[in-house]
């Protein structure tokens, strides 16, 4: 069996979108205001759903931007942080962002994030997530968020990981709400499932 | 800015364990033995922890299988369970395995999933997952299983996965167990995180 590889590309709008810009966003609405855009332009694009996340060092500078690409890999894996912090770590060449603790890196995300994503934080060396809209927002379209403890924001900071939510909430919403008035996909994957035999 | 691929390959070692094999795994314990070959060759060939996962359908066909990729990715999204999902979804060109509820997969783990790869598991269309190893046998020898709810079970059955565990498990755990006498690395992103400042 000769398996393929996984092989996972940014769009390219990304690329050019990055290019337009100096690359240091200072303030934190800054930043959040980067990875709304990531997540309209990823559904102006049809390139995914209405979902962006980007890595920024503890200066505001771009470290790796990411978008929802569920529908364009045919994966459920690469939802936006996921690929947000696969990219970082690819990069920077460490699967700990932090460096064991020496340099502290922020993900932004358009919306919170899913029970996956939030399991795959604590694993990214991360030490701090910031949030536009709630994951109560993604659900009211339909997006199901999964099963996610309902204590996840105090799990995190209990393990050092600063979270911050509801910056320019308004603004990712209003993306989310699009999405849906324009009939985009909700793509969870099917509940009525048989059983092995 | 040029942002480069983020492409996984599996050890070519699978393809040979695949090829050698006839791809059919009749019973359960065929099955997990499988994966847990994967977690042992794993470490043998040093390409990565000792977690081993695989994908098979209703029938017993292996689908795809996958191992730790952490420390040859540099990447902390790739454990077993996400390569064998990212894989199987791959092969079949669709991301949801279920293709909407109309066929019945199953996930085979070496050890029970850490936070990420439970949350991964609703969204990959699989309706079984079969485990080796529990968390705690995991965390007995140092690795982090994140913050996973206690009642993580019944949140995957609430869903219609059915969960079935202890499969084998001393076979499982030494793995582990070997891993750790042999120095293997514990992969946790460092824990004393600095503030963004």
């Amino acid at each position: 069996m000769n398996y393929p590889g996984i092989s996972i590309q940014l769009p390219l709008w990304i690329q050019d979108l990055v290019d337009r810009s100096s690359g240091v966003f200072s303030s934190k609405e800054d930043r959040m205001r980067f990875v709304i855009t990531l997540s309209r332009k990823n559904v102006e694009h049809q390139t995914g759903g209405p979902f962006g996340a980007a890595i920024f060092d503890d200066q505001g500078r771009l470290v790796a931007p990411g978008v929802n690409l569920v529908l364009s890999t045919h994966c459920s894996i690469f939802h936006a942080e996921i690929t947000a912090i696969a990219m970082a770590q690819t990069l920077l060449g460490r699967y700990d962002l932090s460096d064991d603790g020496k340099v502290s890196y922020a993900l932004y995300a358009s919306t919170e994030p899913c029970a996956m994503c939030f399991g795959a934080i604590p694993w990214s060396g991360v030490s701090r997530l910031v949030c536009g809209a709630r994951d109560e927002d993604a659900r009211r379209i339909g997006f199901d968020e999964g099963p996610k403890m309902d204590a996840w924001v105090d799990a995190l900071e209990t393990r050092k990981i600063k979270v911050v939510r509801d910056l320019l909430r308004a603004e990712a919403v209003s993306v989310l709400d699009d999405y849906a008035a324009s009939g985009g996909v909700i793509y969870n994957s099917g509940k009525t499932l048989r059983g092995e035999g």
